[in-house]
């Protein structure tokens, strides 16, 4: 059975997995107090050569993503957001749970624009709507697309001028940093966002996103709010020591850029079969559109997601590859699909 | 330096870490949807003889408690706590940021009974107050006394007399069924409580805490709460590896005896030498009262948690053991202690 | 100044008034539970022939909506609501303030129907998404369309068969069953909805909405999530004592009749002047469409909504009547309009 | 039946019933933003000498509460409060609802000082608690006692020191400005708190607050809370019309004077019958103890709130007077225990 069901199918990356055994029995103060922890953030910190910037590693990304954006609003504030933004659609909720209204945007490739965004600005004017103030995105974004660096300057610019905060949601910020249409360096994203994180449960980590604050006005007391939203793990070392690791000769990178290649390869070999794609992602995540009839033959050797009907008889899947991906599993599944669509 | 400081300062028991290893490369479907969560599930089900019960598995205390109480409480319900109780005093308001008010009983143990709760529902009768309707203890509780099976019987039916829930917080359930003070089984708790679950954060795993919900009107859609409230962890295998580990040949039951051991050898080491307690606790938290002058001195060879004032010259210290401390490191510290009250 | 802003320009009816000042000196029991309020609670009842519903007093319409949805969603629970729904344009984030998520569907005429819902229910169907249960709807919507007893009769049965609950908002629901559209009777509301309001802010009250839970699911300790939303009125007879004015003889209905005449004149007489419209409304909020060069001129002498750009050179306007819209008011606005376009 | 089971039994004073009915056809803009609000925000803000003060109208002391103190305190901060204040007990968990914690006190009469307040403070020093951040009092009490202004000016200097605001509740802020013990002025008010509201409903009003916020800091999109919570009455203009009548030649004050004066005889009257009381109230809450026996018979001829067991055989009631408490009815009343006593 071929697995491109996700990016988090197995444990974590060897090294990773090292570094946790080797540091097992030293003892630490808990809930991210410790040296590994410390020492992973100023990593952090100087990879995105930002020495002012607060580091704050939690669990997974819808946590991460409802702790910072219920510290940083006010009630009556609202985040606009892709309507395919994971906030919206695959997060049950726990973005309004903390009270909040998620404004949302159609786009056609999941990234938004300065253009899609001032409509809700428009809209929003007086105390009887929410007041939008923070933007969302996610890069790589949820259909696979990447943002280039023109375009979140430009986004960027446009929310200072709106008095608008900008997240990213990192959650892939490895496979958008190492995609083949990435100009963004790392350096760069304190310099157009607000906050981003640097996801670790999709990139090689047993799990863990390191969260980054590069606005001040956005840092106060933000350890208050990991831990009434249930966030502190008590053996906070755990994200420090992976992300040790994962900074570690820029691993992050290397294993993002791993997995990129191999969708790429999974890409240009179905294409090649003459397999139709729903967006040309340059990422991770790839989304080949296969006949409703053969979507049962592939089911038998593969795993992945259906992501939408695309008319009456086709069907768009995903498929994702990740670091732990190899290569002759992409070169036996294509061949497995070849041999299927005689 | 002596490590008293709490029960989560290594990483995991060996067991765990090797069976994560073993693991690591297994490839699974994600959010706890894995064979091995589902096979842990199922021993933690038989080990406390309950196979209607559900078990999900969280990776942390504060997330379980508040995933757990918002997801049973309406907007207007309360729950009753000991004054003591984690969820009121060391969660940052967690619980009453999922909209709740937490009512509090003041405790000479930190152990709730029918006679103190009974106020409570005295004074909450109508609309202009909330309707209480969980009660919340832990087992042990944060004092380190546990509750006895005749205790928790009495107070269980007195919640179901007055249509109340019982919840117990295990985050230290190994140190309470292990306790020299203990008379309660596994096989108890389910006819004890509504739900429950079983530390693992402070008992030998990285991080977790299995959930065990008893009562089916407590059950339905329970992972939708999770979700929305960020605690459903993408690799989800990780929580059901840990305690397949824990639950063979009941290690977990094992490692917290070990620490209530040790947790004895200090109490009994620390009264020979005079030190007087605030509480006779049985478990693995106890509660020395040093003269403030010997503290500075303590400072500097061994690390531990300042609990409370005692009075002007005396301060209450808490010192904790684990599945990870060594006899000789109670015996060495025991040795400086000593010499240094001469 | 002709006044076409709203239908809450005024104080009360004169009957309304008169009663307060009668009932003025007579001593009652707070919050709701004096005779005057339970009388009318009776005698709405009784005029939606349903003398199960539970009828509670709110003052107004976004406390009653967020008091109703919070109180009968589960945490993780959403309501589908129309994109023009008050809920989600027009009460700043109301109902996400409680916790839930409002899932908007695009209508030509703010009308929802089962296939316009469909999508969303399929859309949502496992725990990583939000889980619909409330279908929101207004009657008169907020483009001024009403529902026939077919498609509210459509609308309930689907609602049922996907264990959904339908709620109205009646803010102007006078208006709606008093339109030359309507085919709906009092009575048939209960048939056709699980709770709905009888809006009296924008009908004759100094402000009040009597909200009919006609499904028993929804009765439950409703008293507590009045009072926890702050909608608890100390003296809650002011609520009753105008409600049995407004029911007395049907004065509810009569008065509203009287604002939808009035409205239809102005509409008649609109487009006798060649004015379009943005929709064909036939209660008493019309959208006429004024070239931008004449508004200007329109604002010297009438007061009005903005309320969308139409094109480059054209504005939607809208222009509401109500119960105490005088006909010379109406007349002498057209007169007016007419002399300014020329 | 003598009646003093709170002061909202009755309407509204005649003077403000006089000024509803005769703005009643007077067209004004909704929510807030008519004449008459502003006129009567700066009526009062003249009063209290602060011209740079915010007044906002909102309709209830609960919802007034939950707004107020949910628009100023970020998620992970709490509320001190006396264990006897409203938003504690008799509010159903409002503030809670709203995401925050309420930290007690336990007080001999229902009144803060800046001793009982410090502990508070010690205990929460870090990230693992909640951050107090509000000083909530009312005045008068929930036991009828009032602050005197170098208890006031010692308790916010003591906010102002530690951080916090100061936050007076002003349900019955007439009688406590009028109270024998009182030497506090309205213009002392913005000297000795961020905010806090003058109490109509209970004072004169058919409903309606005034909340004056002081602090500039506390200021900011106040309305987008107000709307939020649903307390933004679409005919704001009441509000603004019934303050304008309280406001005039100093209404309010007088009329809660004369609730205080009926009070003063009442209790005197009742002491010279050999009753005692719980408290020595100086305001117009009084709360006589009665031996059980005679309850019942009093139960005949009075209503009246049982407030609490005084011991197995005597129950304290409270007896509550108001600007509609004609002196015949007191004497009557007193009457009436004399000969039930005998």
């Amino acid at each position: 059975m071929y697995y491109f069901l996700n990016d988090y199918s197995e444990g974590a990356h060897p090294q990773v997995l090292k570094a946790l055994t080797e540091t097992n029995f030293k003892q630490t103060p808990g809930y991210g107090l410790d040296e590994f922890s410390k020492a992973a953030a100023n990593l952090i910190k100087q990879r995105v050569a930002c020495p002012t910037a607060q580091v704050h590693f939690l669990t997974g990304g819808t946590q991460t993503n409802l702790t910072a954006l219920s510290s940083w609003l006010k009630p009556y504030q609202a985040v606009i957001a892709p309507e395919t933004g994971h906030i919206n659609v695959h997060e049950t909720g726990a973005i309004e749970a903390t009270g909040h209204k998620i404004l949302t945007v159609a786009t056609a490739d999941g990234k938004l624009t300065p253009e899609l965004i001032q409509p809700v600005l428009d809209q929003h004017k007086d105390e009887h709507m929410v007041q939008p103030k923070i933007v969302f995105i996610s890069n790589s974004t949820e259909l696979g697309t990447v943002y280039r660096l023109d375009e979140l300057t430009a986004l960027y610019g446009f929310c200072r001028r709106n008095n608008l905060y900008l997240y990213l949601d990192g959650a892939r910020l490895g496979a958008a940093l190492t995609s083949r249409n990435n100009d963004l360096q790392p350096e760069d994203l304190p310099r157009v966002t607000d906050a981003f994180y640097l996801g670790g449960t999709k990139n090689g980590a047993l799990f863990g996103e390191a969260l980054v604050i590069v606005n001040p006005l956005l840092t106060e007391d933000f350890r208050y709010s990991i831990k009434q939203r249930g966030g502190l793990l008590a053996k906070g070392r755990l994200l420090g020591v992976q992300y040790l690791a994962l900074m570690q000769d820029d691993l992050y990178l290397r294993i993002a850029l791993h997995a990129n290649t191999m969708a790429c390869k999974l890409q240009d070999g179905l294409k090649e079969l003459g397999i139709k794609f729903l967006i040309d992602s340059p990422s991770n995540q790839i989304f080949p559109i296969f006949p409703d009839e053969h979507l049962k033959e592939l089911s038998k050797f593969a795993q992945f997601e259906i992501w939408a009907k695309e008319d009456m008889n086709h069907t768009v899947v995903r498929l994702v590859t990740s670091w732990a991906t190899k290569e002759e599993d992409v070169l036996g599944f294509l061949q497995k699909v070849k041999a299927s669509l005689k």
